[in-house]
């Protein structure tokens, strides 16, 4: 999918949600445990009950690779049954040296030769501009470089500071050399809502992956706030407060009701 | 794997090669490809070649990940092919928010859950303490993290500088506070050989994984002399020279000739 597409697809349908596919088979509901792909039936309901209120899918491959080989035939089978005009996120954090970054590239954007076509994934700056760039090789396919996170550890090393730059920054500056904002975008963690501001100077063009943002007004007022641009810029991520609205029989309809809700937020958001 | 008895294994065995087992399918012999799985079938045929030479074998993922679920297996037979004294290390350069690392964890170290049980993983500082920490839960398993990466983007943000440190000292210098020198490697290329004078200053009692070593006796050499401590303290790796030493059908023979020669070499500089 290539940027135009995307704002299109934000202006249609009036949100710029991004709904995260974490499933862990621990968490789902017991009834779906007969079925032969427990978390591919749950991630298939989720889908047939939100994706009119979400532009973007993103499952976290953890989930997927920690059931080895059955968890890949499940992530394939998860990507084939996302509506094609909705944005997809391999949230896998990679990133290697040159030649095994274009492996990288090939495991989430080849279907020939790993069954996967996403349209982006998500990359760990740390190794520089040769990791990144095979990502970039493959025609509106997306690099989502990691900028300033929202766990707990992002202080560590992301706000390391020469001059007057940190880390995340000098990630941003640098990384716009590699790719424009049409096959770039940047994970800022809504955590940070007052230097989304600062990082929208650095980068105007560019969508930002937003996670971190529950069902909260308030947050994502902030981020709205902080974050957004003339084509809006956005994409906010929710996962947990979704997919798990409830964990009973009616978790589909109770994560249709949660993604509806945000999903409106942020239709007045855009108005 | 515990420290003690890698310690053991470079004592015995006389070496202190690590054998990257990056194979890729466009490279094997063609022979092979009549095979079920030739990724796995060249993979067994070098260890039979090499194993007596070596003291770790390390494949990157990134080479099995780009075939999807097949690639898994092939992954997963080779690592149950593996002898069981010998160390082994998943080259996945992993990093994720503190639940999602776990799940990571699970993927590399939890034979139950994945089928796969490596002695290590490979992992980017980026994202701070608690992407590295989940992976530190499991006991003899190790974290091998990025410090100063061999290819031509370390610089890009590696370097950076705040006051008198730099990024890669500051990873060294914080995650020694995460774990011991028996649970915590630290990845640092052969393309930089004073700074290992510099990192084992840092961390002198921990192992490095030192990529970017080919069969030259020169680098191999000076590796030793900047890098090595009381205890060896040195996993080298090498992975195109010795697998692809040849792509005829000696390919293996071919392998355990190079493989021998770097390890008379190690044994060399170990007396």
């Amino acid at each position: 999918m290539n940027y135009n597409e995307l704002v299109e697809n934000i202006r249609t349908k009036k949100s710029f949600l991004c709904i995260g596919l974490d499933t862990d088979i621990k968490k789902i509901p017991q009834h779906l445990l007969s079925f032969p792909d427990p978390v591919f039936e749950f991630n298939k309901q989720i889908i047939d009950a939100t994706h009119q209120y979400c532009v973007a899918y993103k499952p976290n491959i953890a989930f997927y690779e920690s059931h080895g080989a059955s968890g890949w035939l499940s992530l394939q089978k998860t990507l084939e049954y996302i509506p094609k005009n909705i944005f997809t996120i391999a949230d896998a954090k990679r990133g290697d040296i040159g030649n095994t970054s274009g492996l990288y590239a090939r495991a989430f954007f080849d279907k020939s030769s790993s069954g996967l076509y996403f349209d982006s994934v998500t990359v760990a700056p740390y190794m520089g501009k040769d990791s990144v760039t095979p990502f970039l090789e493959f025609k509106n396919k997306w690099v989502i470089l990691l900028a300033l996170t929202s766990n707990s550890g992002s202080s560590d090393f992301q706000l390391m500071q020469e001059g007057n730059e940190k880390l995340y920054e000098r990630v941003i500056r640098t990384s716009q050399t590699w790719a424009t904002h049409e096959q770039m975008m940047y994970v800022v963690g809504a955590t940070h809502a007052e230097e989304l501001a600062i990082i929208r100077k650095l980068a105007p063009k560019h969508f930002f992956l937003v996670p971190g943002v529950g069902a909260q007004g308030g947050s994502l007022q902030e981020v709205a706030k902080y974050g957004m641009n003339e084509n809006c810029g956005l994409l906010v991520n929710s996962s947990r407060n979704i997919i798990y609205a409830s964990t009973e029989k009616d978790f589909a309809e109770a994560a249709a009701i949660e993604a509806k809700n945000i999903k409106e937020e942020m239709e007045k958001i855009l108005q």
